[in-house]
C-alpha cells in the first residue's frame, strides 16, 4: 500500500468515489451510536452491583471511631475511607479529604475558592486582574470548561510522549499571572500518556513566579490499567518533598471509574497548608458529605488490594474494546500516511490524529452516519484545535458489535476527509 | 411563686446559695451531654434503615426515562426524584434540580455563584463593593457563616411571631447594596416560627432596590410537624407569581431530616431564569450528582404521601423530647419572670430567652456541668447576640433520660445566672 499523498489525482478521485459509496452504504444503515464520552458500558457497571448490597439495614453504621455515618458531621470524611484513598494514592490519610461523588466538583470548588479567597496568603485570583493557566494539550475538555467559566485565560502547552513539554512550561511560569495547570498525569485524557519520572520531578522542581501557583493533579486513571503490565506514575508529593513544593499540588481522585460514575466517592489530597484552607471552606459549605456511601465503598472495596482485584474485572471489559479499535486502525490506516494514534496501556481513551484541517470534517461525517464522537477541538481550550487534527476515541461505552460498526464508519470518514483534502491541495 | 425581681437581696442570696449547691451536685455527676446541634438520635435514624435495602443489586437501575443511574449524566437529577420534590414543595418538576446530600452545599454554591458571576444580568457581587444581606434574628448560624465566609455584611432584622419584621425589612431593601436574605420560613431555626400568610405575601410583594436581590428560602422543616396538627406555610412561588417576583426566590429543601442527615438528597427550586443560571454552573461543576441515592430515595419514600407517613414516625421520636423540655420549663420557670420560651409545632428547636446578659453565662455554666449547648450568640450574625439573652435548645439528639438530666442542669444554670444578675444590679 503506497501512501495516499503519492497517489495521482486520478487515483485519488477514483478512491474518493469508492469511499463515498461506502459512506452512503453506512449512512443508510441508520446507525445511532454514541462514542462521545469516556463512560463505562452497562455490562461493566453490572460488575460493581454488589456495592449496592454492601451496606444494608443490618450492616454496621458506625465508623471505626464510633461515629454514626447516618448522621451529620465529619465534613472531611470517615477515617476508614480516608485510609482507603491513602492506600490508593500513597499519601498520608491526614492529607486526604473524602467528599461526595464527583472529583470534577472538587476541582471546580477549589478553583472557585482560589477565585474568591485566594491561596497561600495571596490576593483572591478574581482581584488579581487577568489570571492564566497553562494547559497541556490535547487535554480534558471539562478542565478547560472550569477555567473558561471563571474567565481564566488558557495557554496551550504541547504534550510530548513524556508529558507536558517542560521547556515550554518552565518558561511560561516565569509570568506571575500564570496561576496553575490542570493535568491528568497517568493515562492522560485523551492520549493515554503517563508522565515520565523525569517529567514528574521537573514539575515538582518548578519555581513559578506566582507564589499561588497550583497544579490540579487529576489522577483519574490511577489504577486503570488495561493490561497486566501498566504504566507507573511517580508519586508527586514525594517528589515535591525534595523541593519543598508540596503546596503547589492539589491531587484529586475518585472511584467514578472504579465503582460507579454516578455514585462513587471522590477525594482530594494536598499539603497541610492546603488541606487547612480547604477544610476552612468545607466547614462552611457543608455539614458533611454522604458518609453512608463512603462506608459502603469501604465495605465493598476493602483496601488497595480489593481495588486492584476489582480493576482487573473492569480491565476485562475494556481490553477487547481497545484491541478492536487498535486493530481496526492498524488494518485501515497502516501505510496510508493519513492517521496516527496512541496505544495506551490504560485509561479510557485512544487519541487519533488525522491530517491537519480534517478532524471537524471527520466528526461531522460520522455524525451524518449516526456515530457521535467527541466534538473536534474539545480536547483544546476554547474548543479550538489549532491544527484541527485531533479526535478523541472513547471505546468504553458501546457493545463490541456497536463499537465495530462505529469503527467501520469512522475509518471510512477519516479516509474520505483525507482524500478530499489531498484533492483540494 | 413570686417573681424573682420582687425578692429582697437577702432572699436572693439565700436562693443563690441553694442554687450553687444544686449546681455543684450536678457538676459532680460528671455528665457529658451534647445538645448543641439539631440532629436526630440513633433510634430515630433506625426508623429509616430500610432505605439502605431499597436499591440492591437486583433492583432496577434505570430511571423512568431509561437512563442508567449508575452512569454519568443528568446533572439536574433523575425525573422521578424531581417529581418527588415537586410533590413535596408544590413547585413544577421543571423548576427543580435534585443534587447531592446537602442543602447547605446548594446555598453556599449559589451564593458563590452570585459572588463570581452575579445574577439577573447584574455585575458579580464581588465586583459590586460592599454587599449586604438582611438577617432575620435569631436565625440559623450556618446561614450566617456562609455570608461571613464571603464577606457579605449582615444586618439584623428582628423576628416577630409572624416572621421577620416586615416594616424593618421593607425599609432595608431600599438600599441597593442589600442583595438578599436567608430565612427558614417554616418552624424557623431556632424559634420554630412559621411565617404567616400575610408575611409570605408581603415578602413576595417586595420591590428591592437591587435587581439582583435574592431570598434563600430554606424550607428545611417543610414536613417536620411534631403533632397531628402542624403549621401551614403559604407556597412562596404562588405568591411571587402575583407580583412577578419569581426571580427573587431560591428555595432549598433536603431529606436530611426525613431520611438521613448524612446521606439524604437535597434539591433547589427556582424560577426558569434562575434554574437556567444554576444549570449553566452545574453543567461545568459536575457530570452528575449521586443518582443512585436519588433513585434509592424514590424507591423508599415513593411520593408525598410516603413522606408524610415516614414523618409521622419521626414525630413519634421528637414529640416526647419536646414535651419533656416544655414541661420542665413550665415547672421550673413558671411565675419566676426569668425565662420565656417558644412552643413550636414542628422543626428541631425550642428557643429559650433568659434575662439580658445571661445567655453566655448559662451556656458556660452548663458546659462546666458537662452539658454542651449551642454557643450563646450562635443564632446571630457574627455570633453576637445584642442582648446576650438567646439560647437554642436542640432536644432531638439525646435519649429521654439524658435530655431529662440535661434539662435539670440547664434550669438550675438559668436560675443561677438570673439570680446572680439580680444581685449585681
Amino acid at each position: 500500500m503506497s501512501e495516499y499523498r503519492s497517489l495521482s489525482r486520478g487515483e485519488l478521485s477514483e478512491l474518493l468515489a469508492e469511499l463515498k459509496d461506502k459512506f452512503t452504504h453506512y449512512r443508510e444503515k441508520g446507525l445511532s451510536l454514541d462514542m462521545s464520552r469516556g463512560k463505562p458500558g452497562g455490562e461493566q457497571l453490572n460488575t460493581t452491583d454488589k456495592l449496592l448490597d454492601a451496606l444494608g439495614s443490618e450492616s454496621r453504621k458506625l465508623t471505626e471511631n464510633g461515629f454514626d455515618v447516618r448522621n451529620y458531621g465529619l465534613p472531611d470524611g470517615i477515617p476508614e475511607c480516608k485510609r482507603l484513598f491513602s492506600g490508593l494514592l500513597g499519601v498520608p490519610a491526614e492529607n486526604i479529604i473524602v467528599c461526595g461523588n464527583s472529583s470534577l466538583n472538587l476541582m471546580f470548588d477549589y478553583i472557585s475558592q482560589c477565585m474568591t479567597h485566594g491561596t497561600g496568603g495571596c490576593e483572591p485570583w478574581i482581584k488579581q486582574g487577568n489570571v492564566k493557566f497553562a494547559c497541556p494539550v490535547p487535554g480534558y475538555d471539562r478542565h478547560f470548561k472550569v477555567l473558561e467559566y471563571f474567565g481564566i485565560e488558557m495557554i496551550n502547552v504541547p504534550m510530548t510522549a513524556e508529558g507536558p513539554d517542560m521547556d515550554v512550561l518552565e518558561e511560561l511560569i516565569k509570568d506571575g499571572s500564570v496561576k496553575g495547570m490542570f493535568c491528568v498525569p497517568k493515562y492522560s485524557n485523551p492520549e493515554g500518556i503517563t508522565y515520565s519520572d523525569k517529567t514528574v520531578e521537573r514539575i515538582a522542581a518548578m519555581k513559578p513566579a506566582a507564589r499561588d501557583f497550583r497544579i490540579i493533579w487529576d489522577n483519574a486513571y490511577i489504577v486503570h490499567d488495561i493490561y497486566d503490565e501498566g504504566d507507573t506514575l511517580s508519586e508527586i508529593f514525594a517528589q515535591c518533598k525534595k523541593y519543598g513544593s508540596e503546596d503547589m499540588v492539589i491531587e484529586v481522585v475518585s472511584s467514578s471509574k472504579i465503582t460507579y460514575p454516578g455514585a462513587g466517592v471522590a477525594a482530594i489530597a494536598a499539603s497541610n497548608a492546603n488541606i487547612a484552607e480547604i477544610k476552612k471552606r468545607l466547614s462552611v459549605q457543608t455539614i458533611g458529605h454522604d458518609k453512608v456511601n463512603q462506608l459502603r465503598h469501604v465495605l465493598f472495596l476493602k483496601d488497595a488490594d480489593g481495588i486492584a482485584k476489582h480493576m482487573e474485572i473492569q480491565a476485562e471489559h475494556l481490553r477487547p474494546r481497545f484491541a478492536l479499535v487498535l486493530q481496526k486502525f492498524e488494518n485501515e490506516f497502516s501505510g496510508k500516511g493519513i492517521a496516527e494514534w496512541t496505544k495506551p496501556k490504560g485509561g479510557y481513551f485512544i487519541n487519533l490524529v488525522v491530517p491537519d484541517g480534517c478532524a471537524s470534517r471527520v466528526v461531522a461525517l460520522c455524525r451524518h452516519a449516526g456515530v457521535t464522537l467527541t466534538d473536534a477541538g474539545a480536547a483544546f481550550p476554547y474548543g479550538k484545535d489549532p491544527n484541527d487534527s485531533n479526535i478523541r476515541i472513547a471505546p468504553s461505552y458501546p457493545s463490541l458489535d456497536e463499537l465495530s460498526a462505529a469503527m467501520e464508519v469512522l475509518c471510512v470518514c477519516v479516509e474520505l476527509a483525507a482524500v478530499e483534502k489531498l484533492l483540494s491541495e
